[in-house]
């Protein structure tokens, strides 16, 4: 788990490459590298929990209501999936230099998430592309699949990331600013 | 507030028609057609909560770090609106017969929600397809901005949803098994 405390994330923030020399740069980023999450295991009572504050649809709440609709039995909302999915990119899935900053993208659900389910995240660079406008960065598309201990991919998520160059000229210190 | 015990749930969802009349199926669904949310207040607390559960980056944690990064403050997780408006769809922004069931989509985040937000959501049909070989159903690509209280947009969602037909033939009823 990334644990940091306010003070050396906003180091980290403000002087990339301090603090975190292992976490990855623009420059690092080739088309076709992978990386895969640590795995995290849903059970009912979390499915019930995120739908109750952000999707109270029977599918999501109740297994006897589920079984009657599309999806014949208990499944987990797809933005509860695409949670759990950020939290394993955040944590150990995809290390980048400035955390994990999403412009937008694509995502489908092939398949429901169930109770019981290991989920884990696969993800593979696809597109590399420096900045025109802002040397500092760029952006990098990453697909990242989220699939269940039998292998199968619950979630395709094609994310437009914003990444900073290890090349950039530092911004202006705001960090000590904000630290003041 | 929808609220539904599970038996009506498993009802509405088994003999679609009983029970939500003031809900739409497939043929009530004209291109154009729009649908506005009730509103939802978002603040820190909310916001670092989801943040701590599912995106814990700095600057959706700590609002002293975030000013040294991107965001310039503290912002919420994208996931988190996504999740806010999900809810807010499932509640008043989107009367579907069936529920909301997305097959999946398009999201982008061209501005960051921020404390203090009040958020609203306003749907737009963009295209109704009849399944052709499923009879009881099809699917409806709707366009979900979500809103601040200054009327910018915090999130664009493209969404694939399945939607059931009115006049489909009832399906076997499940929902007396499930009951059983």
């Amino acid at each position: 788990m990334m644990q940091v405390t306010s003070f050396e994330a906003e180091a980290a923030m403000a002087a990339p490459g301090k603090n975190q020399d292992h976490r990855l740069y623009l420059e690092d980023l080739d088309v076709g590298r992978r990386f895969t999450s640590a795995t995290h295991a849903i059970d009912e009572a979390q499915i019930k929990g995120f739908a109750t504050q952000f999707d109270p649809q029977p599918f999501h709440l109740d297994d006897a209501a589920a079984k009657a609709t599309l999806f014949g039995g208990l499944a987990a909302s797809g933005w509860h999936t695409a949670a759990i999915t950020m939290r394993l990119l955040v944590e150990s899935g995809l290390p980048l230099s400035g955390g994990i900053v999403g412009a937008g993208g694509e995502i489908n659900w092939p398949k429901p998430t169930r109770p019981g389910d290991i989920l884990q995240v696969v993800s593979e660079v696809e597109e590399v592309v420096p900045s025109r406008s802002r040397p500092d960065r760029g952006m990098v598309r990453v697909r990242s699949e989220t699939r269940n201990q039998r292998g199968e991919v619950v979630q395709v998520l094609l994310a437009k990331l914003i990444v900073p160059r290890r090349a950039a000229t530092s911004p202006q210190p705001h960090g000590e600013l904000a630290a003041g």
